[in-house]
């Protein structure tokens, strides 16, 4: 399981407003509750980015804390950054050298261009988008191409840039039956599984059709779990929440 | 024209070293000699974000300095954002509320969310990727379906989500002769064109093939104009420059 930190500062508890930096004093408190339950994090730099200068300062922060406290943990910038190649290049950097991650989530619009400057990073990660979790993505998503849909046409193209050691793809949870399709395209990359939980996503499903013999899966949840409660129990709540998402996987996975 | 600002640290000259932050100084002398020559800049987000925190603050006070000296330029974050719709929103707060940019780059992989929220700014732009001026965006934009390319289902889709007072497209100027095909798409949509200069576009052929009756281009050069000298006159070669690339557009605008 992967904990998506999209910390919203209107939705953290009111209690942490007399913090110096309320978005790190929560992120910490849920990084500490969840790491029992999760391999990895998954902070969406859309929420730091709203705050300037003083949430990207928060990001470099809760990376560098995740890093000191529980280094084995997998980090991933949700940044679903993409641009020509010169720029890209410029992105690696911010995400790999400037911070600690260990895998950025792209778009995969503008080509190879866009996701070649990740992989001369060795053990990092890109992570494509696929298909996606929103309900109007099938509409570029899903659009037919000869006798494919546009994200298998993806899949294909960008498996054949990398390797499953370097490339993951971001497949939401609300697409459960495409995963089927998924796997006939890609059987052995892991896969990033966002919306399980407030996007409507069933664990059940992606199991279904998702798991490898390894596993193959990281499931995030995001809002389920961050925001299980906004009173002082806010830590306790979001570890049991993690824990009951993370012993539902378990059920689910295979024996190994 | 517009001045893309996508400042490398490694190429400003050396002589600015001793400011207390040469990008942010590059960024004026840039600014204060090509002003005249323009009317819009365009800072790439990738080259602040690279430096961290010390970059997202030289990139908010770029912002400010054009807003306070030359308050008609149009400012464009070259961002290529693009996520859900409660994502999309901070993204929307970052580039319009948090700092006072016109407009955004999007990219359109997840569709109608990702680009909503910006619409939710009156006087605000959403820049949706159509075709881009990369060797390898082929491989998606190009891709056939139906009876017609990816990009052109794209630009069909967009233009139906918003107006032309609100939405351009990005268009490579390497694909000119694409511009035929994109013009009976969106007649009267404003295109913003990056790729003349360093990546090889001809601004006879984008004049030919994308021109309205009012106009409705925006021709971007970044490396061109920016990086034109490395020496203690690069503020003067600049200026040159970008008014040699605005006398070429001037000579072939239609006469109005």
């Amino acid at each position: 399981m992967c904990v998506g930190l999209d910390v919203d500062p209107q939705k953290i508890p009111v209690h942490l407003s007399h913090e110096k930096e309320p978005m790190l004093a929560f992120n910490k408190t849920i990084v500490d509750a969840t790491a029992p339950y999760c391999v990895a994090y998954k902070p969406n730099t859309a929420f730091y980015e709203a705050q300037g200068v003083k949430g990207w300062l928060v990001l470099e922060k809760t990376v560098d804390y995740i890093r000191a406290q529980y280094p084995d943990k997998f980090l991933i910038a949700d940044a679903k950054r993409g641009d020509i190649g010169n720029t890209s290049k410029m992105y690696a950097e911010t995400f790999f050298r400037h911070m600690d991650f260990d895998a950025v989530t792209l778009s995969p619009y503008m080509g190879y261009d866009t996701v070649a400057p990740f992989f001369e990073y060795p053990g990092k990660w890109a992570i494509v988008l696929g298909l996606t979790s929103n309900a109007s993505a099938a509409e570029m998503q899903m659009q037919p191409t000869g006798n494919k849909r546009m994200y298998q046409h993806v899949l294909e193209s960008v498996a054949a840039w990398g390797s499953k050691e370097n490339t993951m793809f971001v497949i939401g949870a609300t697409r459960a039956k495409e995963l089927e399709e998924v796997r006939k395209i890609v059987p052995e990359h892991f896969l990033l599984v966002p919306g399980v939980g407030a996007q409507g996503g069933s664990l059940t499903d992606v199991a279904n059709y998702g798991l490898t013999p390894q596993g193959g899966l990281l499931v995030n949840s995001s809002r389920g779990i961050i925001y299980a409660s906004a009173d002082e129990g806010f830590a306790e709540a979001a570890a049991m929440q993690a824990r009951q998402v993370q012993q539902q996987m378990k059920n689910l996975l295979p024996v190994r």
